[in-house]
């Protein structure tokens, strides 16, 4: 068994802190083993991403911010998970906002920066079910937002 | 242990008849302890409460109508057990959608309408994960729509 | 009991091979009793639906693209369960996402083409809870995006 800390360091990511919700919500709740993911939009160290796809951001972007949005939801699931990634034993969905404009149809590709960090990191239990849309707007012009649910010990 | 329904009261809210169905669906399934809630919209005594955020809508009428899609929530659960909300485990999880113009961008805080009525009902049990992203159109110009997930007895 | 098999064959559905997802994910995750289906498009044997609702492409088409979808979550449905419709205990929720112009309104319309189905194919246990939400842009441009929950044997 891969441990993950270690497979998060090859990959040189170190988890931020948890970003803490802009509102009278959690990041997480836990239900039996399925832990739900409060929507993590693409925040990083420089800030917020913001930029819309076909207007300002083009697709590199786009995956950098969706891969931000990964990291992210990891920082929570590892939070809830007494900072224990291991304890992860699927992840089982993702759910990807695209901020774009009505043109762009691409959003597969954008959303990929998410999910391919999902299994550079977990490998076959990292794969999961996705749905990826544009959005018009979202939270403080954030290029993109993704909840997620995981299966945990 | 607080009543729910005390505590309904002493918000001064009644909840009202479930809204039934545009269409062929349902209002909730419940599989295993998990109660999943169809999409509500902004409707009150009223109608519908139509309007855009950044357009013909500002946020404090954003957050009442995202309050009354959480009370049309409510009435869901509610009906789902038997009129008895002190079933209620936890509130899991909250998706919203905000009907906006590209331009807006401060939907955390219409979706605050909605969240903060679960945290004042249920306490710490009410507290949520969600999403919240901007729509460019959403069903019959309602301004706002949130589906749920309970934990439910 | 009515067998599922024999049920599409009455409706005049031959379920076609599973889409590919288009991405590192995967099409379904089971956890528990719970599958979770991957956003399918409107994809059929002439290729993806595009259009958009409001503009280019009337209500019929769009109820004609949400069942589209729907037919491509039985596909990957019968794919989790070695072929055997039999053992979906109740479709949960489904998710849809309906590419439109701000200005078009009957959203819970077009979402009936993949909603009907799902009764018509199921009787009461095809009943589910869902939301159903306009979208300024989906991938390759498909008119209806929907992804699902069902539980299965």
């Amino acid at each position: 068994m891969t441990d993950i800390a270690a497979r998060l360091n090859e990959l040189g990511i170190t988890l931020p802190k948890p970003v803490a919700p802009i509102a009278n919500y959690v990041p997480f709740v836990r239900s039996g083993n399925l832990l739900f993911i409060s929507g993590q939009i693409a925040i990083g160290p420089n800030g917020i991403v913001t930029g819309t796809l076909g207007r300002d951001m083009n697709i590199d972007a786009g995956k950098s911010a969706a891969r931000l949005c990964a990291i992210n939801l990891l920082a929570q699931v590892s939070a809830a998970l007494d900072n224990d990634l291991n304890k992860v034993r699927r992840v089982v969905k993702l759910g990807g906002f695209i901020q774009s404009e009505p043109s762009f149809t691409d959003i597969p590709n954008v959303m990929n920066g998410a999910s391919d960090l999902m299994v550079e990191l977990f490998g076959d239990i990292g794969r999961h079910a996705r749905f990826a849309v544009g959005s018009s707007s979202l939270p403080m012009g954030t290029a993109v937002e993704v909840d997620g649910i995981f299966e945990v010990e």
